[in-house]
């Protein structure tokens, strides 16, 4: 039974990510899950506001397992961040330009009509935000910078996947690299780095 | 008959930005703008999809001229990256942190759905790109630095509007107006900067 709950997630982050989630129907998620709607109450009993939670808490959770694995090496940030930002364009291009990210565009549509689906997106945003600065600490940044740093992180990427999926280009995920390159190096630090 | 037309433009508006496109129902506008769905397709016979396009006009040029505005003084960068933001802040917290602006969330939703709102999206943004990289420009900064941090500009913009809605907080756009001051003071210039 997990394997059908866990199609149904599938499915409907995919429909998300391409048409959002007041533009996906229930019928929709039925037909591309293959599962029946009695199937998709049974797992989710809130309907689709519930499910809509569960895509989100399971896609922030991937997200920051995949930031943390390539941020595995606090002693090299600027290639981390030119990693996460090569990564997510290459994503962006094999997907015909899909959001990469489901979150973003349900947060703004429901940021003020479902506060069950608000409060979900914040859980995964801080939880991403935490991580980047935790990771952005143990990379010597100095505390105050870090937070900044870490939230425009979060920031950068949510509003590049808007440009780059508008433009139909990665050229914003390249200049975002670019950018927190130099933001990373100029960022004030705990104590002198060591030239390598 | 121009009013009649301005209201439906101006209550659709504020629609979208409580409740995205897909999440707007023409009969709602109707309602909203007090004007009936004859009269919506009168002035704009392709309904909702054409009343989204020229919201995103409309909205685009003022978002433009405000930032224009905002910007008039080339000598202070810093001040106006920093006006622009503590303005932005102030809408958000007034408006009960609904969306300041509808065509992010219309771009995430219909990118991959509407290629008419989708361009509608991309005219806007790059006039703000290219408003943001001559204001830069003006104010000394590299050609080559100039147009990364226009693009980031409007990503930031985005993505600190998603940031800020979701935590209900304006917290990320005073990180945004932080770090932009440290990016546009740390940014190469064309000639040495005069102290003052």
């Amino acid at each position: 039974m997990a394997t059908t709950r866990n199609r149904i997630i599938v499915a409907t982050n995919e429909l998300f990510r391409r048409q959002g989630y007041n533009g996906t129907s229930l019928s929709q998620i039925s037909e591309a899950a293959d599962a029946t709607t009695g199937s998709i109450y049974h797992f989710f009993p809130g309907g689709k506001e519930a499910l809509g939670v569960a895509v989100i808490d399971t896609t922030g959770a991937v997200y920051r397992e995949l930031f943390e694995t390539i941020a595995a090496a606090p002693s090299d940030p600027v290639g981390a961040f030119r990693s996460f930002f090569a990564a997510a364009a290459e994503v962006l291009e094999e997907s015909d330009f899909i959001d990469p990210c489901p979150i973003g565009t349900i947060a703004r549509e429901v940021a003020n009509t479902s506060d069950q689906l608000r409060q979900a997106a914040e859980r995964a945003f801080n939880s991403w935000i935490a991580s980047a600065e935790r990771y952005l600490l143990a990379a010597g940044i100095r505390p105050d910078a870090a937070g900044d740093l870490a939230t425009m992180f979060v920031a950068t990427v949510e509003g590049t996947f808007v440009l780059s999926r508008t433009q139909r280009s990665t050229a914003p995920l390249d200049a975002a690299a670019r950018h927190f390159v130099a933001a990373v190096n100029t960022a004030p630090r705990t104590a002198p780095t060591t030239a390598g």
